[in-house]
């Protein structure tokens, strides 16, 4: 474990071995395709279930979509098909067979469909052709519909969780009577996701609006919830966006309103995707391997038995067994690894990599003592306690560790969250150490565009809360409304 | 409602007509795919979190693999290509271009992949691939793995939920270092698709082995569960499949076993999939509607409020709420429909049609006298109690409800379940009742395929349970081990 990658000498590195090390995922013979271990998608389904509670109690009901859209159905809305041509998976055969020369399949030429399906890359086109017959009046809306699925991006260069070209999501996609609820779901879902993200995944945020460059192909207002890594460059954890009337009118979609009006359909939709394993991996975790929330771990609590002869190993097991019986019945997630076929020191460094947030080991001493010795994960703290006291110390311990990393996130943030005023120290940072900087900017696409080439930081959102005070933009001095938040992403 | 099609008239009709009635799913705008409505959706959330939770309480994990395998995967276990060749939607290329009329998009020429990728029909192949990697030694088993998600198949004549270009489901796929361990295993899987189908869906199985020609492609041994519809057609509600060393030959995944000696690798796979849904419609469901199993009914008990004047709506409503709090609190899922855009006559159709298993009827009168009336969805009893009987009301309905929907789907089967001894009567009852008909079979295939030809009936499974004795094939009168279950199936 010595030789693995460290964060201050290659980030990259680091992150990519992490993710294998930890169990969490790695890259498919697939080209950019990636297979999700069962620790990953453990990690995954807590997110899953938090996330999907939330949406229920805020009304929203899950459907299922088609995975194949017909190409036509993205040509329709005109911003949606350019943002997406580029990467779009095409299926154009319904059928193999044998080749002639006996030696595995051949596309059948016969059996070429009349129009090309697309792979959903986000399910817009094919959910709005579906709400034209659902909707007829006020009385059938709103729509606060969501769905998990999987979509595929060609995505030229790929990442394991940042930037696969199949990924897992969920879409959240409303329709609405009037523009000022459309409005209002989209904010109480940024929201949502800035909650949950927050107290769950202890990652702190900046909310705000996307700029015309950046924003969803197809939407008129684009919100995205923004976290910054430890190596300084930003990524975007979740987006909501107001589609205004866009995709109704693409998709004629309309309804009698309660004054007898017939009129189109407002909308949002709203996502996030496995990408927010990436920034939970890269926010929390060291060189010993990842660091996780107490909230979201699969195991909260790993014991691990110390012993020597068969007689010690039964005793210890037992002991831990009924310890383990204790926490689970207090609600905490802890699993025993008996395994004989590994040594207590694997076991130790295989857990720290998982990133499980208390280590609990005993042994024959602390059989005769009544003790048992507790680790944590985050600070790497020590201690030996009485067992009696395992309870309250488990129970203190997870609520610390849930505090404590969101807290030394939130630190980091602050940290590397600058004021610049000048464009030198701006390009002067960018170039080191990164962050989130906090800059004038005239509202141009143009000058956007220069600063992006000149310095690879993308304006990450005009953040919705803090300083409006105007000033005059960092790059061509012209006046500018408000500091914007500027940074490289992922 | 009354011109809805009826069971006896016109069964495939009755049963289309349901499905879109009671919003479980409809024919999407792709050929042969489907949309899952919430109502539906929620139906099969239920199914999942059952399904998924025994999977866990067996030892299994879940992970996720690629949606798309490189077309040279496929083809390396021999029966499984021939078995999938013909219905696979292939990718070919990964971008489209806007059409130089500026009309639309069109497939980019340039973007065409070297190797076409196939959109999983199931994952087999994709898994074994990266087992190959993941198994070294028999420390490194058994790996218990599952995973839910999407699959096509290019059904040329497709059904709501019986048989869709894309349907959902789950695909265990293990791997097991002795052969008694994998045969444990799928017989494991078997028993519990069997106990959760019976207790949670409430329908009556037989279980089996496929023969020949209706065994999985790449399987040495396909177990299934087998359902009778209302119809007295047969219905293959689940399959667990002995896969052998042939995955593992195929893909080379060898491990060292315990004795130092490198083998190959055992499998097994098993699923269950959006099917069930259509089993699960077909069997309860009457003239009027879905009738759902309380177990997995997403609204065990909706509350409709009697009122004409805005007084005695609130009060009425109010009444109502306290009652739902309490049920809930017992852990029953109620729903009270307060909308008051629907009349109760209105309300009362709708939740027949949507097979919620209780409704409880409040008006002003019964605030007077402190009572509500309750109506059984399966019987269409009904009565009026005393508001302080409603809590165990409820709960006796329930259970009877769950038990008495068994029952019938019980008795059914048994009166439709008979040994056939002739081959004329064999015929007379394919064309006319169907049902499973118990005879012998020589053993062949071409046998089965003559009797397919003549009746469509096909052999289900050769059972495990029940009579053993030996007879003369039905068909051709030679020796037969024993008797078989035929029926035509959906």
């Amino acid at each position: 474990m010595t030789s693995a990658p460290k964060r201050v000498s290659d980030f990259s590195a680091w992150y990519n071995a992490l993710v294998v090390r930890a169990g969490l995922a790695e890259n498919a013979s697939v080209r950019g395709c990636m297979v999700i271990k069962p620790y990953g998608y453990a990690i995954w389904e807590s997110l899953q279930t938090i996330f999907d509670r939330a949406f229920k109690e805020t009304g929203h009901v899950n459907g299922y979509f088609p995975l194949l859209i017909p190409k036509s159905y993205l040509s329709k809305e005109a911003g949606h098909v350019a943002g997406f041509a580029k990467e779009c998976a095409v299926v154009t055969h319904y059928r193999l067979k044998m080749a002639e020369d006996g030696q595995g399949v051949v596309v059948d030429p016969a059996a070429k469909l009349e129009e090309e399906l697309i792979v959903r890359p986000t399910s817009e086109a094919v959910i709005w052709s579906t709400y034209k017959n659902w909707i007829q009046s006020y009385r059938d809306l709103p729509i606060l519909l969501n769905q998990w699925c999987n979509v595929v991006r060609w995505e030229m260069r790929t990442r394991l969780f940042l930037r696969t070209t199949e990924f897992l999501w969920q879409e959240g996609h409303t329709a609405h009577a009037t523009q000022e609820e459309a409005e209002k779901e989209v904010l109480q879902m940024l929201h949502l996701y800035e909650r949950i993200v927050r107290d769950y995944i202890a990652i702190p945020l900046i909310k705000g609006i996307k700029t015309e460059s950046e924003r969803f192909a197809g939407a008129e207002t684009t919100y995205t919830i923004e976290a910054l890594m430890q190596d300084g460059k930003a990524l975007q954890a979740g987006t909501a966006h107001y589609l205004g009337q866009r995709f109704a009118k693409a998709f004629e979609v309309t309804f009698t309103n309660q004054a007898g009006i017939r009129d189109y359909v407002w909308g949002t939709s709203w996502g996030i995707t496995t990408r927010l394993m990436g920034a939970l991996i890269m926010i929390h975790s060291d060189d010993d391997g990842l660091v996780l929330p107490p909230k979201i771990a699969p195991i909260q609590v790993v014991m691990v038995p110390i012993y020597k002869t068969e007689h010690e190993r039964t005793a210890v097991i037992a002991q831990l067994a009924a310890l383990q019986k204790q926490l689970n019945s207090q609600g905490v997630r802890v699993k025993l690894d008996d395994r004989d076929t590994r040594k207590p020191g694997y076991k130790f460094a295989e857990y720290e990599e998982k990133g499980v947030p208390i280590r609990v080991a005993l042994g024959p001493l602390d059989l005769q003592n009544h003790t048992v010795e507790l680790a944590r994960r985050d600070t790497k703290e020590k201690c030996t306690i009485p067992m009696g006291d395992l309870s309250q110390q488990v129970a203190d311990w997870l609520e610390m560790i849930q505090a404590h990393i969101y807290e030394r996130a939130l630190s980091l943030q602050q940290q590397r969250t600058l004021l610049v005023d000048d464009y030198a120290t701006f390009k002067k940072l960018m170039a080191t150490k990164g962050g989130f900087l906090l800059a004038h900017w005239d509202g141009t696409t143009e000058t956007e565009a220069k600063i992006k080439a000149e310095t690879k930081a993308t304006i990450r959102c005009i953040p919705l809360d803090g300083d409006r005070t105007p000033g005059y933009c960092i790059y061509s001095g012209k006046p500018s409304k408000r500091r914007v938040v500027f940074a490289q992403a992922y």
